[in-house]
């Protein structure tokens, strides 16, 4: 069982704090730390761990044990909007585990964050029982400033915890989603009207796939746009459906297409469907591939 | 590190020989059995187990010392051509090992082999030093009835061991290949001759891909035909690629391909790089492949 979890803190700045949280992290046995990056801009961190249920839920109690102990927001500047010392957590499934336990998931280790630190809990995505109360961006406007505040109005109960926000820690926003996937296309064209066309036609604010945010954007230096993509569920939207739908509206310009790109991480799954649509493979299981048989 | 290693042994019809020699393969620690078949009329089986470098060389000197005492191939009759009780080993770099190192494996294993039960053993494939000696069927031709003689023979001397048949367990071919790959695309036409032309057009015999051996079969049942193959170096010559020259050759008889199929185990590389292929995915790096981060 596979899990991956990508906490992100309010602390980009002060090098040893952050360096305390990752240890934290590190000491939980059977979890591994694949990736941490820093914002001294945004004066906020991005963990991205993974591990079965019972090893994430340690090591995010463990990163809470030191976030709350460090971190401070009635100082806290920085670019990004946030509500929590740790601010938000996002359970994801990967393999062997379904979304189901992942909601499960969050809402154990949200009542015992809740219990243990006193913080409150919003459960967000998957997770969130309420639709008004699925977006993070929602639960998080008004920030820390504004919390309290907010925290007063109707609707605005936490999932779990105390009913007003941790004095210096504010509240947490924990849930469930899928892998997310950074993916862009660099069309052979320096029109940005053209890719600002097609991140309109594929994005499912404007119209298009469900699981696509989109905008079209322009590499100054290399002299060509890009459709710049996050796609928030590849078994629903996959990424060769959006492949070739940019590719057919491209070519209504008569512009092709230079290259894609993945940024960051992603599951093995997402490239194995290309692979089966492209070569139009039937029948094929995923214990097929050796790697896979590794570990079942 | 993951070596793969596929021996086929000769002895397809008592179940509790074939079941002693699994179990010797199973207690090597840190090596896995990922599977086994037999075959009646072939009366022989095949194993196909994964592990590091020195796992493996432990797995295959167990399986050695099963086989040469249970199996005698005075008696032995099966459809299959054979030279050894222990027939054919070959290791396959998988992951984070190169082919010299599967190469300077099968020497040492060999080499062990040779002293330990008095076997001859001849190195195959990339573990051949003679060109006369890479292919597989040119070491087995004679079988073992015919090796006393074919060991007298100027160049057939073996690499290791004595210069004569072991008296039970004859000798064993060991060596290095790439992973093979089992591909087969189904056409929408039940034109035999289509199919022929096609594998004729793609395989190394007959002037196609360096890496590919191909027939074209009928499936009866289905009233289709199909272009069989082995892909038997799935970097050089792509999993992708063949499919598209399949694809074009088709379609010059107005043929469409129905499906293709994987049969058995593929490694993750083989279709990741047909998904950077039709996705035209640039810069892209196996450690991007989240799963693959967890093995290193």
């Amino acid at each position: 069982m596979l899990i991956e979890c990508i906490p992100n803190v309010s602390e980009g700045r002060r090098s040893e704090i952050v360096e305390a949280m990752a240890a934290a992290i590190r000491t939980v046995p059977g979890v591994r730390l694949l990736d941490r990056s820093s914002d001294r801009s945004h004066n906020r961190s991005v963990f991205t761990l993974v591990g079965d249920a019972d090893g994430v839920e340690r090591a995010i109690l463990a990163l809470f044990e030191r976030a709350v102990a460090d971190i401070d927001l009635r100082g806290h500047q920085g670019e990004h909007p946030r509500v929590g010392a740790v601010d938000v957590v996002p359970f994801v499934p990967i393999e062997g585990v379904t979304m189901a336990d992942c909601v499960a998931l969050a809402r154990k280790v949200g009542a015992a964050v809740a219990a243990r630190f006193q913080v409150p809990i919003y459960l967000y995505e998957e997770a969130s029982a309420d639709p008004a109360r699925r977006n993070l961006e929602d639960i998080r406007r008004g920030e820390f400033e504004g919390l309290a505040a907010k925290m007063r109005t109707e609707g605005w109960a936490p999932d779990f915890g105390p009913a007003a926000p941790h004095p210096t820690a504010g509240a947490a926003v924990i849930g469930a989603r899928m892998p997310l996937i950074a993916y862009n296309i660099n069309l052979a064209t320096d029109r940005l009207d053209v890719a600002k066309k097609i991140a309109a036609a594929i994005r499912h604010s404007s119209g298009g796939y469900r699981f696509v945010k989109a905008m079209g954007i322009k590499l100054e230096d290399r002299g060509i746009v890009q459709v710049s993509m996050n796609l928030t569920n590849f078994e629903k939207t996959p990424v060769f459906r959006v492949f070739e739908t940019v590719k057919r509206e491209a070519e209504r310009y008569g512009v092709s297409i230079l290259e894609s790109e993945i940024v960051g991480l992603v599951p093995s799954a997402a490239l194995m469907s290309a692979a089966q649509f492209y070569l139009q493979i039937e029948g094929f299981k995923a214990e097929q591939v050796l790697e896979n048989r590794l570990s079942t």
